[in-house]
C-alpha cells in the first residue's frame, strides 16, 4: 500500500476476529521491523511472541497486578485514571488479541527505548500492510514475576521495549483526531 | 511510494546537497510525523526547527562539549568510541545538513522517549518519501546551555527526545545490513 494511505490507516485496534495468525506471517512482519533504523545500526531489539491465550492471559493478569501496586505508592502515577478497568478481574488488557509480542533488549543500551520504539512503528505499519491490526498495549508491559518471565524467556537483564497486541481487526476503528503540530520555534 | 519499497529506500543520509528545503515542506514532513500512534494518543511532541547554519554549527559545538565532558566522567559510556571524531573542531554532527529538526515534549511524559521515536519514524518515512533524506543524529541531542537553549526555545521542563537532520540527499548509500531478527522465545 501506499505510504501515505498506509499511515492514515494504520490504527490501533482493539478488538479482534477469533482467528489465529499464522507464525509465518508473524515472521514477516518482525523482519519487517528489524528493517527500522537504530541508534549505531546496533538493532539491539529481541522479540517474544505469545499466542496461547492461557500464557496471554496470565501476562495481563501479572501486568495489571504490577500497575495497581504503583498506582497504590503513587496516586500521582499516570496510569491512575485507568484503576477502575484494571481492577476488573475479567479485563485482559490484551483486549482479544490472539497474539502478542514483546520487542525487548539489553537493559544496558542507552537508546532501547527510542530503538524499539523505532522497530515497533515499522512493525505496526507492516501489519497494517497487510491488513492486519495492532495495538501498543504499555498496560500489558510490566513483567515482573519470575515465573512470568521465565515462561517467555525474558532474561532478568533484558527491559521490555515495546508490546504489542496483533491479530485480524474486527473493524478498523475511525482515525483519532490530530492536535495541529506545535513548532516552538523556527531559528532561520 | 509503496510502503514495502520505502522501507528500503529510506536511509541515513549523511550528506546533503547545498539546497535549502523550504518551510512548507518541513511544515508537511512534522505534519506527517504527527500521525503517529502515541500513548493514550497524547501526542506530546512539539518540533523545533533550524535552518540558519550558524545556529546549527552553535548546537553541534554545544553537543560536543558536552559529550566529551560525559566521556571524560565516565569512559565506559557508549558514546566513547565517538570521541576521536568528537575532538576535531571542523567536526560538525550534523554534517552539511541544511535543516535540524529537533521532537521534543515535557519531561514528566511517562511515554516521552517511544513517542518522540514514533514521530520521527513517520518523520523519516515521509521525509523519504519526498526523495528527502534525513538522519537521526544522538551526537547532536545533548544541549545544556541555557543561551543556546533559549535560541531554540527549549524550556527547562523540555526533553529532546528526537535529532533529525533533514535535506537534499547528495546520494542515498546503500542498505547496510540486517541481522536475522532474534525471537528469544514462542509461548503457543
Amino acid at each position: 500500500m501506499d505510504f501515505r494511505e498506509l499511515m492514515t490507516v494504520r490504527r490501533a485496534v482493539r478488538d479482534y476476529q477469533d482467528r489465529e495468525v499464522p507464525m509465518a506471517l508473524i515472521r514477516e512482519i518482525i523482519k519487517d521491523g528489524c528493517e527500522a533504523p537504530s541508534g549505531g545500526n546496533m538493532q539491539p531489539w529481541s522479540f517474544i511472541v505469545v499466542t496461547n491465550r492461557d500464557a496471554i492471559k496470565r501476562l495481563s493478569d501479572e501486568s495489571k497486578k504490577n500497575i495497581l501496586m504503583a498506582i497504590e505508592k503513587n496516586p500521582e502515577f499516570s496510569f491512575t485514571k485507568y484503576k477502575p478497568i484494571l481492577e476488573m478481574p475479567e479485563f485482559n488488557v490484551f483486549y482479544n488479541a490472539p497474539c502478542v509480542v514483546y520487542i525487548t533488549g539489553h537493559k544496558d543500551i542507552r537508546s532501547l527505548a527510542s530503538d524499539c520504539a523505532l522497530a515497533a512503528s515499522y512493525f505496526m505499519l507492516s501489519a497494517a500492510d497487510r491488513s492486519l491490526g495492532t495495538c501498543w498495549i504499555d498496560l500489558g508491559s510490566v513483567i515482573r514475576d519470575k515465573e512470568v518471565r521465565a515462561e517467555i524467556g525474558l532474561s532478568d537483564d533484558h527491559v521490555i521495549g515495546a508490546t504489542l497486541a496483533l491479530g485480524y481487526p474486527t473493524a478498523v476503528p475511525a482515525r483519532p483526531p490530530r492536535n495541529e503540530p506545535v513548532i516552538l520555534k523556527v531559528v532561520s
